[in-house]
């Protein structure tokens, strides 16, 4: 079975509306008077980050993409859980570990230990409480909506190439991303539709395409990107960024600084439009590196 | 770094007081008039199950263990959360998965697939609502009180050898365990200390008296066993029953079936009596087969 067709058929177990955004987005789960919101992510060795990596730096993006998830809700930290699989550098995993607790004030809730041989495998599970109902997904984009996103897209991308290559440039932007809370939390009462670009900007806006039954047409040098300009290309596909991808008014005043990068149209046709033409082919969207 | 080292470094971590009983007990979370319990379990293959084994079956325990911690909380299950490693089975793992939700009507909230090479490993979150507060927790026996267990041990033990034998024998107890839910809920208002007994009943009773700092003084002859009497300290020691273990008032009517198999005492040298000895050596309490 591949990995599309076993979300399909997992999806089909989640009876539940809560479940709507599985897989995709945070679980949303009502509680009283609170909104819940939950993810758990993982991380394999040599599929999410390289094996001689810092694995202070593979806890700290662990944790860190989780509370991305968080972030795209508006939704405020709550705690972790935390599963890890026993091997070398476990000490430096606790030390990256507490610098992103740290970073973020979230209090480590529980968690599990295992033992095992071949390659490693981390699991995080975040928890949240909304701050703003209903708890924005990315299935609710409409035509007429602009665009928008956080900030540049491709910093992942050089830190990555830097780390790989061994050179002297700033490998932080792959090392240790940046979760957008206190973005996340201004944006969530005023946008239509939100979600984190983890996995390339290209691949993700035709995913709130799909998701919200539109066409998303997006102006391609308005995008800003932290990369040559030769680059730019990669940088739309390059994932690990963890910039916010939003939809809203054309005519609002946003809380936070944002680049309008393109707007929404009724679903005629491809998800995406990149500069007025359908991207070909449609699997060249992204790598896909980050699941 | 071994496991015991990196769980208290890990603990070290959790300064918030809800993360008192991690790695052992679920977490507890207040969220406005509601407590939240979270716990986060993981299997990997050839360590938590057999390789050849019907993955509907490790799916099924995967949730059971997890329910079976809230179970000990006196909990009301929510939803859980999975992290998915595919690979061979993947159909097998969700009909299990189907299966066990469907037992308990638990909801599918959210999760995650990736892809790997090597053995696999699989994480689950389940998160439940406290039915019962203070949330009753494994570190709260009291000298005077006695000991009890719902129900035998060893079941899993035979079931285990069965499937390893390949025997005409039953072995369901090991494939399909049964989360004590509303055992839970009703011993919750009652107990002074409770927990499930995955690990095997010596091993997970010395865990409590060493985090209740009492010491427990246990009768042999009093546990009730599902295996041959000549097997008893093999089902004493061995896991995965899923029993749940607690004290309380010697002179109560308990609203469920119980056996008392003991009694809590000051503490004084071994955490542990059985008939009267310290058991020798210490290290033989359990197979730890299951973290």
């Amino acid at each position: 079975m591949n990995e599309l067709e076993f979300i399909a058929r997992l999806r089909a177990l989640a009876v539940n509306p809560a479940a709507r955004g599985l897989v995709d987005d945070a679980a949303v789960l009502k509680l009283g008077d609170e909104t819940l919101v939950l993810t758990q992510d993982s991380m394999v060795e040599g599929v999410h980050y390289l094996p001689d990596q810092d694995m202070a730096d593979v806890a700290w993006k662990l944790a860190a993409c989780n509370l991305s998830d968080l972030a795209a809700k508006g939704a405020q930290p709550l705690g972790v859980l935390y599963s890890h699989m026993l091997g070398s550098g476990d000490a430096r995993f606790l030390n990256g570990l507490r610098e992103v607790l740290e970073a973020y004030d979230v209090p480590l809730l529980g968690g599990d230990t295992v033992s095992a041989n071949g390659p490693r495998s981390f699991s995080l599970t975040a928890i949240g409480r909304a701050t703003y109902s209903p708890v924005p997904s990315r299935g609710d984009a409409k035509p007429g909506d602009a665009l928008y996103l956080t900030g540049p897209v491709g910093a992942a991308m050089m830190g990555f190439e830097a780390l790989r290559d061994g050179t002297t440039s700033d490998s932080s932007a792959y090392r240790r991303p940046v979760p957008l809370l206190a973005e996340g939390r201004a944006l969530a009462p005023l946008v239509s539709a939100i979600m984190d670009v983890s996995d390339g900007l290209l691949l993700d806006a035709s995913r709130m395409a799909d998701a919200s039954n539109v066409t998303i047409s997006l102006d391609r040098s308005a995008v800003p990107i932290a990369a040559p300009e030769s680059r730019r290309d990669d940088a739309l596909r390059w994932g690990d960024d963890y910039q916010l991808l939003f939809t809203g008014p054309a005519d609002i005043k946003w809380p936070i600084a944002v680049h309008r990068i393109g707007q929404i149209e009724a679903r005629k046709g491809s998800a995406l439009l990149i500069d007025g033409a359908a991207p070909v082919p449609d699997d060249a969207l992204g790598y896909r590196h980050s699941e």
